[in-house]
C-alpha cells in the first residue's frame, strides 16, 4: 500500500505533484464584450485577426478625399480648383472612397463657392493609411498564453472577436474544520459563546489570496473534527472541484484526521514538509485532483498557500510552474538589507521571517519580528519576508539578507524608532502617517533603544530610566552611551507607573512586598525595558530577592500585554503605566511618575521623517488622545 | 474669462488639477464577512482591537490543563498522579479553564485508570499562550492607508471587526463620442455596415486598466459628434459621478467639441500636454469634479490614463499621488538595456516608446515597435515602453535605455530573429512558446538580418536572396558577412514567389513590364528585403527603369501587409509569396521558386532557446500547418 512520504524539502514535494497532476487543459469562452471575466485570463489559443486593420483605406487627417493628378502642379499662389463630387469630406480615420486616392489636409484648402480649391500637391496614398497598416487579416495578433490584458481586449474586438478562448479556472473549495473554530460572524458577535474557540479566518485569507491570484474559491461549512464529516465532506467536493484543501487536522493529536481522510479518499504524496512555518502540509492526489490538508495557524496557512496551493493552481492552469514563493507573495520588490539581529536557523528547513526594515545612515537594516505561527498581527505588521534557504544555519547580525517586500516602504521618509514601549507614542505613528511620514517601533526597552542609537542602529530612542544613586531620570544612562555629547534631549511627558492588579485588588497587592508575601502571580517585562529597571529598584529598596517574586521571569514586551493577562487571569499584578490599566479596566496602585524623553542623535534633525515626527509632537490632536488614555502630564 | 492653457508639461498640467481637485474625503463601509468589495481598498481610519488574542489563556499544545503545584518533582520514573477531576484535556488553541495554571504534552502522559500520570515537572504558564499574546484590546492593529489585504482581513475579523471603514472609490465615468465610432458589438458583427467604421474599443481598454487599478468605470452610450448632446451627457454625468471622461473630439478640427464642451462646463484647465502620444488631452474642473477629455487613438488614450487618468483616480482616493507612469502602467520590472536602433524625439516632450527586447551574449538589446498613435497591434505586442524624457534629442544606436517590462520575459529562453519576413516563421513561434522557449521576430528583410547577425544583434537571421550572376540563392551574402565561417546554414523550404494581383486579373499583370506599361499601383517592399533584391532583379532583366514603376516607393514591411492592399483597392499588384495570395484570395501570377533559409552562429547552437527552435522545426503540426498556408516545399 502507498502511503505518505514524510518530512520532505519543498521541491521533491512538489515532484511528486507534478508527476501526478497534470494541467486541466479545457477550453472555455469568455464574453469580451460584457466586461466580465477579465481577471487574469489568458489566451488558450492562438488568434489569427478576422480583418484588417483599418479595413479600408482610412483618413490619416480631418480633410478631403481626391484625386491625386487632380492636384498636379498645385500650388499656394495656383491651387488646384477641383468641381464638387470630385472630392468629399474625410475625418481623420474615416474611409477614403475608392474613387480617390489621396487626402488633402483641410488646412490646405479653401471653398470657392462649391468648388474645392487646393493649395498643394499630393501624391497617390497621401495621407491615407492602407487597409491592413494596423494589422492584416490572418495575421497572429495573439498566442496561447498571452494575457487578456487591457491591450489584448480591445485588439481581439477590433479583428473581429466578441469572445474568446481562455483555458478553465480551476474550481478550487476550502473545508475549514474543528472543534474549536466557530464562524467569524459568531465570533465577532461576541456574545461570550466564543470563550476557548477560534474564529473561522483563515477561509478570509484564502479568499483574498484566490482573489489576488485571480482564481475562484469556494467556502465550504465549518466542519466537526470528526473524520467521517470531514471524509464526506471532502469526497463530496472532490466530485465538483479540481483542487480540495481541508482546513487543519494536519498535527498528530488524537483530533487531527486529515492524514487519515486524505489515506482514504486518495493516493497519498506526502505528509509533513521541511519548512517554517507550514510544516504539517498533507496532500494527496484522487485522479487528477489534490487534495491538500493546510496547517491551521494563519502563518503556517499562508506559507502554505504560497508554496504549495499556488503552484497548484498554476500547475491545474496549465502555466509552467514550480513554487516560486516570491511571485505568489505578489512582491512588490525585493530589498538587500543588513540584518539588525542574530537570528538561529533550523538546518534542512526553508525558513519564513517577517521583516520590517529602515534606512539609516544610508544602510537598510531588517528586523524580524518575533513571532509564532499563531501570531496574526506580525503577519499584517510585517513589511515583507525573508526566506531562508534549507542550508541557512544561522543569519549573523550585521549580515546581508534579502526580504521580499510586500508594502510600499517610503524609506527615505521612514525613521526607526528603538525604546521603551509606550501606549502615547504608539498612537502617534498615525499622526506622523497623515503627514506623509512614517515611523518603525522596535520596542526593546529604554536600555535597549539607547544602546541601539549608539550602535547607529535607529534615528530615535526613547527612555525613562531611573538613576536610584541620584534619585534623576536618564541623565546618567544618556551621559555614559552619548559620547560625542550630540544627541538632542526631548523631556516629553511624565506618565504614572504603579502595579495593576484585578478589579477590587482581591490580591491585596500594594506593594512588592505583598508580591512577596502572597506569591500572587505576577508579570514582569523584559530586561532593559525601564518599567524592569524600575522593579528591580523597588525590590533591591524592599531588600526583597527577585527569587521570592513569583512569575519574575514571566515576560510581557508591553504594557497592553503585560496588563492584558490581569483581568483574565493569567496573572495577578503588574507594574506598568496607568494607560494601561485604563485600558484593560484593573485597578491602579500608583508607585511613581516618571520622567520619559525622546532622545535623537544631532544629524537626524534634518531627516525628513524626524521633521515630520518633532511637528507631530505637537499636534493637538494627538496630544488630547493621550490625555485621555490616563495617567501623562505634559512636559515640552 | 478663464481659457485654458495650451501645451503645457506634464507637471505643470498636474500641478493645475491638484491645486483643484481635493480628495473626496468620504468613508463607507464595506462588510467583511462577505468576501466582497475586497479589491484594492484601504483602510480610511486607524483601527484598534476590540479583544484580546488570544482572548483567554490557551493552550499552545495538545495535551492535558493541570496546575502545575500538582506535578512538583515528577519524572519518567516518579510520574505525578493526577486525579480525576485535576485535569483537563484541551486542544491546540483551545482555552486553559481558570482553575489550571499549565498544561502538559500528551506525550509526556499516560492514564492509569481514571487517574492522568505526567513524567514531567511542569512550571506555571508553560505551554500556555497568555491572554493578549498575539494581540491585546485597545492595541493599534491597522491605520488609515493600511491595504485591506489576505493579511489584514483576518486580523480585523479576529479583532472583533465585521465591517471595514474605507474611503469611498470615486464614481467615473466614460462617453464615447463620434461619427465614424460603432458599438464594438456591431462592429464583430461584420454585415458590412462597419465600412468607414472604426469599433467602439477604447471603453475596453478603460476598463479593464481600471479594473487592474481597483477602481470603478461606467461606460455611457456612444454620443455623436454633436456639441449640444456631448454637452447634455457629459452635465448630467457631473451630476452623478466624480469624475467625467470624454472620448475623443480632442482636435481642432470641425467635428471637434471636447474643448468647447468642457471650457462651457467647467473651469478649463488646460487644452495639450507635451507628450507623446497623448498630447491633445484636455482638461476642466466643475467644483470638485474634474471633466477630462481623451485623445481617441489607443495609445494615445493610454498614455493619458496613465499620466492623468491614474493620478487624478488617486488623488480623488486621497493617495498622495503624482503622476507615476511604472505604477500606472503596472510593471512587472524595470530593465536596463542597450537600444538596436536610433531614434530621434522631439525636443520637450515627453515620448513613449513600444518597446521589445532580448539578450544576446550577455546584453539586453531593446528595439521600438514602429507604430504610430493609431495602431493597436504594437501595444499588445510590446514586451514593455521606454519613456524618453522632454531633454531627450536622441536616443543613438547602442545607448543605455530603461523600459518599463509589462509582461513577465525569460530573457534566458528568448531568441532574437532578425531577418526575413515569412508566414511560415510567424506560426513557429507558438511551437517555440509551447515548448518554454520564446521567439522575438523582428522583420528587417534578408540582408538587414544577416547583417545583424554579423554585428552579434541576433540569435538567427533568415534569407532568400538571389545571387542574379550565378543565379543561386543566398550563398554569396552570407560568405560575404560570415567573415568567420561559424553560421550554421539551415535550408528550410522552397517557397514560391510571384505577382499578386485582384481575383481575375482586371490590369492583366504578368510581368514587371505589364506593371510600367500599365502604370498599375504597386505596393514594394522595404529596402534591403529578399522580394525587393528580387523585384530589382526582375527590372535589370526586364531593362525596366525603377522610375517607371507607379509606387516603387510605396512600402509595406510584410506580404500580408502588401497583399491586404490587393483586393481592397489600395493598390494594384504586389510581388510576394503563393501564401499570402491564399490568405487574401488573390490571383497569384508564378515568378520564381526561392530557398529560403536559417542561419544561427555556431555559438548560439547550445543556447536553449535554439535548441527549443531546432526541435519546433521538426514538429510535424508545425509543418502542416505551414503546407496548408500553400506554396511552400521542405527541404530538410
Amino acid at each position: 500500500m502507498v502511503t505518505f512520504k514524510e518530512n520532505l524539502d519543498l521541491l521533491t514535494a512538489w515532484s511528486l505533484i507534478e508527476t501526478r497532476v497534470r494541467p486541466l487543459d479545457e477550453l472555455e469562452q469568455i464574453d469580451l464584450l460584457s466586461f466580465e471575466g477579465y481577471q487574469t485570463r489568458i489566451l488558450g489559443v492562438d488568434v489569427l485577426s478576422r480583418r484588417n486593420l483599418p479595413q479600408y483605406p482610412a483618413s490619416a487627417v480631418d480633410g478631403f478625399a481626391l484625386k491625386a493628378s487632380d492636384t498636379a502642379n498645385a500650388s499656394p499662389r495656383t491651387p488646384a480648383r477641383i468641381p464638387e463630387g470630385s472630392y468629399g469630406w474625410v475625418n481623420t480615420g474615416g474611409g477614403v472612397d475608392r474613387a480617390f486616392d489621396s487626402v488633402v489636409m483641410v488646412e490646405d484648402t479653401s471653398m470657392d463657392g462649391s468648388a474645392l480649391l487646393v493649395a498643394k500637391m499630393t501624391t497617390k496614398g497621401e495621407n491615407i493609411r492602407p487597409e491592413g497598416e494596423d494589422v492584416t487579416k490572418g495575421q497572429v495578433i495573439a498566442r496561447r498564453g498571452d494575457p487578456l490584458d487591457a491591450f489584448l481586449i480591445p485588439l481581439l474586438i477590433a479583428s473581429g472577436y466578441s469572445t474568446a478562448s481562455v483555458p478553465r479556472l480551476p474550481r478550487t473549495i476550502f473545508i475549514p474544520t474543528g472543534d474549536e473554530i466557530i464562524p467569524a460572524a459568531e465570533w465577532v458577535r461576541g456574545d461570550g459563546g466564543e470563550w476557548g474557540r477560534v474564529p473561522e479566518t483563515n477561509s478570509y485569507m484564502l479568499k483574498k489570496l484566490f482573489q489576488d491570484w485571480g482564481f475562484p474559491l469556494e467556502i465550504h461549512g465549518l466542519v466537526r473534527d470528526d473524520e467521517g464529516l470531514i471524509r464526506e465532506a471532502a469526497l463530496k467536493s472532490l466530485e465538483v472541484y479540481d483542487l480540495v484543501i481541508i482546513g487543519a487536522g494536519t498535527a498528530k493529536g488524537k483530533r487531527d484526521h486529515s492524514a487519515e481522510v486524505i489515506e482514504k479518499l486518495s493516493d497519498p504524496l506526502f505528509r509533513g514538509v521541511r519548512m517554517k512555518p507550514g510544516r504539517p502540509v498533507i496532500a494527496g492526489v484522487r485522479g487528477n485532483k489534490p487534495l491538500v490538508a493546510l496547517p491551521g495557524f494563519p502563518m503556517s496557512a499562508l506559507v502554505t498557500c504560497w508554496s504549495i496551493i499556488n503552484p497548484l493552481l498554476k500547475r491545474l492552469y496549465g502555466e509552467t510552474s514550480a513554487p516560486a514563493p516570491e511571485e505568489a507573495v505578489g512582491s512588490a520588490e525585493t530589498l538587500n538589507t543588513k540584518f539588525l539581529l542574530h537570528h538561529s536557523s533550523q538546518p534542512g528547513v526553508l525558513e519564513w521571517l517577517r521583516i520590517k526594515c529602515g534606512e539609516i545612515d544610508g544602510t537598510i537594516y531588517s528586523w524580524p519580528l518575533p513571532a509564532g505561527a499563531s501570531s496574526t498581527f506580525s503577519i499584517a505588521d510585517a513589511d515583507g519576508f525573508a526566506i531562508l534557504a534549507p542550508s541557512t544555519l544561522e543569519v549573523p547580525k550585521g549580515s546581508d539578507i534579502r526580504i521580499l517586500l510586500r508594502k510600499k516602504v517610503d524609506l527615505k521618509k521612514r525613521i526607526v524608532y528603538q525604546g521603551s514601549n509606550d501606549p502615547a507614542i504608539e498612537r502617534i505613528v498615525s499622526y506622523v502617517r497623515k503627514r506623509g511620514g512614517d515611523l518603525a517601533i522596535r520596542s526593546v526597552g529604554s536600555l535597549g533603544g539607547l544602546s541601539a542609537l549608539a550602535r547607529g542602529e535607529g534615528h530615535v530612542a526613547s527612555c525613562h530610566l531611573l538613576d536610584p544613586e541620584k534619585g534623576v531620570y536618564n541623565d546618567s544612562y544618556i551621559e555614559r552611551l552619548d559620547e560625542t555629547r550630540s544627541w538632542r534631549r526631548i523631556k516629553l511627558f511624565k506618565r504614572q507607573q504603579g502595579f495593576l492588579v484585578r478589579k477590587g485588588n482581591p490580591a491585596g497587592i500594594h506593594s512588592v512586598k505583598d508580591l512577596a508575601v502572597t506569591g500572587a502571580f505576577f508579570v514582569n517585562r523584559q530586561p532593559g525595558a525601564g518599567t524592569r529597571v524600575l522593579f528591580d529598584h523597588l525590590l533591591k529598596e524592599a531588600g526583597i530577592d527577585p527569587g521570592l517574586i513569583n512569575g519574575y521571569d514571566n515576560i510581557a514586551i508591553t504594557h497592553y500585554e503585560a496588563a492584558a493577562r490581569i483581568p483574565g487571569g493569567s496573572a495577578v499584578a503588574t507594574l506598568g503605566v496607568k494607560a494601561a490599566a485604563e485600558a484593560f479596566g484593573t485597578d491602579f496602585i500608583p508607585v511613581t511618575e516618571e520622567d520619559f524623553e525622546l532622545v535623537i542623535p544631532e544629524r537626524f534633525i534634518d531627516h525628513p521623517g524626524i521633521l515630520i515626527l518633532l511637528e507631530a509632537l505637537s499636534d493637538e490632536r494627538w496630544r488630547s488622545e493621550v490625555d485621555s488614555l490616563g495617567g501623562y502630564r505634559w512636559i515640552s
